[in-house]
Order: C-alpha cells, then sequence, then structure tokens
C-alpha cells in the first residue's frame, strides 16, 4: 500500500512522546500561543448548533467578512473546515474544470508542507518556482507558469515568514489573467505583517484561502473560509462540499462571527508581541553566525544550517530543543524555527542552540 | 464549467425560500428533530479547544468508541468531519491503492444521495445493483462485485429505511473478503433499528463509517468517524486527512465524548418514538393505497407514486409539504419522506397526502 507522508502538525504530538515536560523548548508547532478572544470563550452551544446549517456557511459570518473584501457579497465566500479543507476543495474542483490538458500547479519552494500532497490527491502535479531569499524570481515564474493550470501563493509564507513584493504580486496578477491560470492565494498569516499592509491579489481566477487560525488563535475549531470573484467556481465547490463534509461546524461558526466582531486593536496588539519576538530571534540566530531570511510576516524563520538533519536531532534528544527539518518544506539545507513561544523561552532556546553549535 | 449536482441538505434551505411558515408540514429534511442529550448542551469552550488536535481525534473519544466494537483499540479509529468526510476519505485512499486495475464501487440503488457523487470525485465508477423490495439481490450482488475494488453497503439505509438480513450480510462478509474488495459499511442509522440488533460486518478489508449526528441528534456538529481492523488504511487515512482538514473540531468531539457517556436509555426511548411514528406513517401511507417497503430502522420511507416530480412540486405548491423526489436516489418512481417531525405534523401531512390523491 503506498504510504501517504504525514504533517508536521501529526508529527509534533508523536515526535514529543515521553519527552514533554518543563524543561523542553519547541520551534516546532505552527500554531500561536497566545489566547483567543475572550468574547469566543464566552460563546456556548445552543439548540440551532445541532442543526445542519447551509453548506457555505452562516450567512452573518460570510457577510461581515464581505466587508473586507472589495465589491463582494457573502456569495463570494465558503465557510470551511479550516485553511486545509479550503485549498483540498478548490484543487479538487479546479482539477475537475477548465483546460483538460494542463494539469500542472505552481509553487514557491520552500512551500508549506501540505501542498505537494494535496496537489497530487487532487490528481495535478505539483511544479516548483525557485526562490530569491525565500521570495519569488519572477523571471523563473513566469517561465514555469505558461504550461500550468494554477498557481499556488503563500505571502506571508509559512515556512520562510517572508512576504512577496507588491510590485511582484501585481506583476503576477496581470501574468495569470493573460494566461487564464487559477491563482489560490493562501492568505492565512493576512494579519500577521510587520512591513505593510496585505495585498489582496485580484482577478477572474482568484481564490484566496484564509482562516481564523492564526489571526485569532482558534486552530482547533477549524474555521476557515475561501474567497472568490468567480461565482461559478464557488458554486461548485460548495457543491462538492455538500458531498464531502456538508456545513462546517456550526459553534465554530458562531465563535468566528465573536471574533470578528472584536477590535481591530486586539490584532494590533498581538502583532506587535509577534514583532518583538521576530526581532529578538532573528537578531539572535544572526548573532550566532546563520544566515536567515528576515520575516516579515507570520511566525516562522529558517536559518540556513550545515547537516540540518543532524541538527533537528541532536537539538531534541540532547538539548531538549524541538525544531522541524527545512527538508520538510522543500529546503533540505535548512531547519525551520517557530517562534510562537514567549520571550524568556526563546532567550533559552537561542542560548542552547549556541552551546549547540559551539561544540560541535 | 462542468457542474457539480448539490446533495439535498443544500437544497433544503432553498428549496424553501420565501415558504417557511407555520402551515408547512416538511418530510424532507434528514436530521432528527429531537434534541441532543442535555450533557452536550452543558459543554463550554476552554483554552486546550483552542489548540490543534491530533488529526485521528481525541484519545478518550476513541477508546470509549473502541469498547463499541470487538477487538478494537483507539488505533482503529479516526474522528472525522461527519460520516461525510469518514467516506470522502476513505473512498479517495481506496482509489490511489490496491489493484489499480480496478475502479468500480458496487453500491445498492435506491442509495444515498452522495454515494455516486463522492465516489466519482475520488476517480473511482459507481456500478449499481438492483434491490429487491429495497434489499440486496445476493444472486446480482454475486454478479456484479467480481470486477469492483469496493461495495458501500448502508443497512438502514437512507432512502429506504430498510435493513440487510443478517444472512445477506454474513454472505456478502464471505464473498468479499474472497474477493480482496473493501466494503464501506455506512451505519449512521446502526442505532435507530426496529427489529434486530445491528450487525457489525467483519473483515481485513471492511470500514465502518459512523456519526453521531442521528443517535445523539447533533447533526451541525458534525462529528463523524470510521474503523477498520486495516491499520495500515487507517494510517494512510490519518495522514490525508492531516493535509485535507487537520484534526477534527475540539468541541464538537468534547461534546461528542459527553454524548457517549449518556446511559443506553436515552437512545431507547428515542428509538421508541421513532417506531411509533413509522408505524405511524407506515400505516398511513399503506392505508393511502400507496405500495411501500416497511422502514426496519432510521427515519424514511420511500412509497412508489406515479408521476412522482409533479406529486412533489403539486404537495408542495399547493398543500405546503415538502418532499424528496426520488431520482435523487435512484429511485425515479418514488418520493421520499422522512418522518423526522411530531406526530401530529405526520398525521397532518397524511391527510394532505391524502387530498391530493383524491382530487388527482
Amino acid at each position: 500500500m503506498e504510504k501517504i507522508i504525514l504533517t508536521e502538525e501529526i508529527l509534533r504530538p508523536k515526535f514529543l512522546i515521553g519527552r514533554c515536560g518543563e524543561n523542553i523548548i519547541s520551534f516546532g508547532s505552527g500554531q500561536p500561543d497566545l489566547p483567543p478572544p475572550k468574547e469566543v470563550f464566552s460563546v456556548s452551544p445552543d439548540y440551532s448548533n445541532f442543526r445542519y446549517g447551509i453548506v457555505e456557511g452562516d450567512e452573518k459570518l460570510r457577510k461581515i467578512l464581505s466587508e473586507q473584501y472589495p465589491a463582494s457579497t457573502s456569495d463570494n465566500f465558503v465557510i470551511t473546515n479550516g485553511a486545509s479543507e479550503a485549498l483540498d476543495l478548490s484543487l479538487r474542483v479546479i482539477a475537475r474544470n477548465g483546460d483538460k490538458t494542463k494539469n500542472k500547479v505552481l509553487m514557491l519552494k520552500p512551500y508549506y508542507y501540505s501542498y505537494p500532497h494535496l496537489v497530487k490527491f487532487s490528481g495535478m502535479e505539483p511544479v516548483y518556482t525557485k526562490s530569491v531569499k525565500g521570495r519569488i524570481d519572477f523571471d523563473d515564474f513566469k517561465e514555469k507558469v505558461k504550461d500550468c493550470k494554477a498557481v499556488l501563493i503563500n505571502s506571508p509564507s509559512n515556512p520562510t515568514g517572508r512576504i512577496e513584493s507588491v510590485d511582484t504580486l501585481k506583476k503576477l496578477e496581470k501574468l495569470t489573467e493573460e494566461l487564464g491560470a487559477y491563482v489560490l492565494s493562501d492568505e492565512v498569516y493576512k494579519d500577521l505583517i510587520y512591513e505593510r499592509q496585505n495585498y489582496l491579489i485580484k482577478g477572474p481566477r482568484v481564490v484566496t484561502i484564509n482562516s481564523f487560525s492564526k489571526t485569532f488563535c482558534m486552530c482547533g475549531q477549524r474555521i476557515g473560509y475561501l474567497w472568490s470573484s468567480d461565482k461559478n467556481l464557488v458554486g461548485n465547490i460548495i457543491n462538492m462540499k455538500s458531498h464531502t463534509s456538508m456545513n462546517t461546524n456550526m459553534l465554530g461558526q458562531k465563535m468566528a462571527l465573536e471574533a470578528m466582531k472584536v477590535p481591530k486593536s486586539f490584532i494590533d496588539s498581538q502583532v506587535e508581541i509577534w514583532k518583538q519576538r521576530r526581532d529578538l530571534i532573528y537578531t539572535g540566530l544572526t548573532e550566532l553566525g546563520l544566515e536567515v531570511w528576515k520575516p516579515e510576516g507570520a511566525f516562522y524563520i529558517l536559518p540556513r544550517i550545515e547537516n540540518p538533519k543532524q541538527f533537528v536531532i541532536d537539538m531534541y534528544n540532547k538539548y531538549d530543543v524541538v525544531t522541524y527539518p527545512g527538508e520538510w518544506f522543500g529546503a533540505p539545507d535548512r531547519v525551520r524555527f517557530s517562534y510562537a513561544l514567549d520571550e524568556e523561552k526563546i532567550k533559552e532556546g537561542l542560548r542552547r542552540v549556541g552551546r549547540y553549535l559551539k561544540e560541535r
């Protein structure tokens, strides 16, 4: 039987079996350690949460989301079981539609762990464009995109924390529209950008993938969504979802609605914390002599490290520090650090990395 | 763009737009009108519900489920976004594995609306075995199963309410094992059987699909699960899910765990209600002169009705009664009634059907 490789998130607990404890510093897991807005805790179940809801998602939730997207109504949205399901459904529907002679999906390397798998599950083929310091090399992109059915964009990126320049995104918008290629823009870290406002990619074949998980620290409730101006595509995604999972859980949607009503200052104050942590880990790793790309969003950093697999194993076994090998993300010469942990722990983790590098 | 057809459940609210009101009698929707156990209402969110959980589902929930399945541990289970996702994942993983020259999935006609779609989405081809009064004709089954990769069993059945005899299920167990065919046994109505205890199909390639939706009246929370003795298959399903949707929502799983602790008398008393309603609608439709198969489980009945599409439209427009055309379920000469509504409404609905049949 063909073995399907599992993600970082399932590996996480198994990786740590028998090694949990106060002394562990985890740069592993890709989820905020900060709490959700207190308003979502006040949500309690009522009778309506136990009834089927409409497949596309709660009307109020989609309406409030539409205020963030120009020229949109609730009909441009589908609420999903996290961004993962939004990606999976979009790819599956795109694979079944349009030009059947094309089946390639272009993505930047390094990439989010699940992308190649999701593309393959949909029956399409992942192809890669190389990065320059974690960002798209537009000349290479231009060459590779020609025979692609779709492209996957992830800015800010997991695992690099880099964002694409607005100039690149605008050129990409224009070129993909000319070619008739779909753009899947995974923007789950759109609210966690340190350098500029998020730039929403536009176009007739754009699907934006988003989530409440990172912005509102509610990963476990699995509420994501997708947006597209192509209502045919949205309709087909809803119809596919009506067979594959039906409505997204009702109570989680109610929580997401409460989260959306929280003042923007909630997000701003969290971004401030993320930025301080970014500065701390960026400076720390740089001072240890490691080559790093400065993260501009999200909460990951991907230093170049000699013999990275050994680094991950030794840091875990000898120094109680969890990191993820870059090869999971298509970056075999690097190691991913998530900095979703408090400053004291980041500092202690950096000290241990320093000791290891000195000793080896 | 290819149009994907939508399910009954998404049709339901659209079907009723502008026609909701006290006077509507709905034999449409396939969800219990009874309340969930009061214990699930007492579940309130805590911090842990907002963190990622393991993809296969809460250990406590899988453990308590394993007590219902012989020779099982929590490792035989995956908690999913309803039975729908369990079916979708199982089909997708089966399509990618085993004998690649086989791609047919056998199912009984009439079938649950989503089955042919899910089989096609997975890249396989639905094929049909004919029923005798809503049950498997084993001679026809035996002939058709030979070149199938998998079979889909649904006993009790939506839309017929019929159950397969234990003898048929045992023969089917033996034959599919000899042939090496997978058996997907959708048992979401296993606790709503009026005639006998549920019979659990066994075998090395059996996947049982189940749900908390019908037994515990919690459709909207989307908690389902699958069981298999094939741990390789379970592993591959978990790994695929780790990319396609990650963990199932944590709060819903907590509710399901509370539901599992409720004494069996909760289910027994609900089955008593369903049985009374079954008797009422079966007798009522029979007395109206309609040919029906007596439901033995679930809460559906599928009478044969002349010109069924016109019946559905007229009953809705002229008599304020919602029913679903049998053609959605592969039974174009029939109409599906769900009897998930209280006795007074069933009686009034039957009176209106009687008036219509007399007048036409």
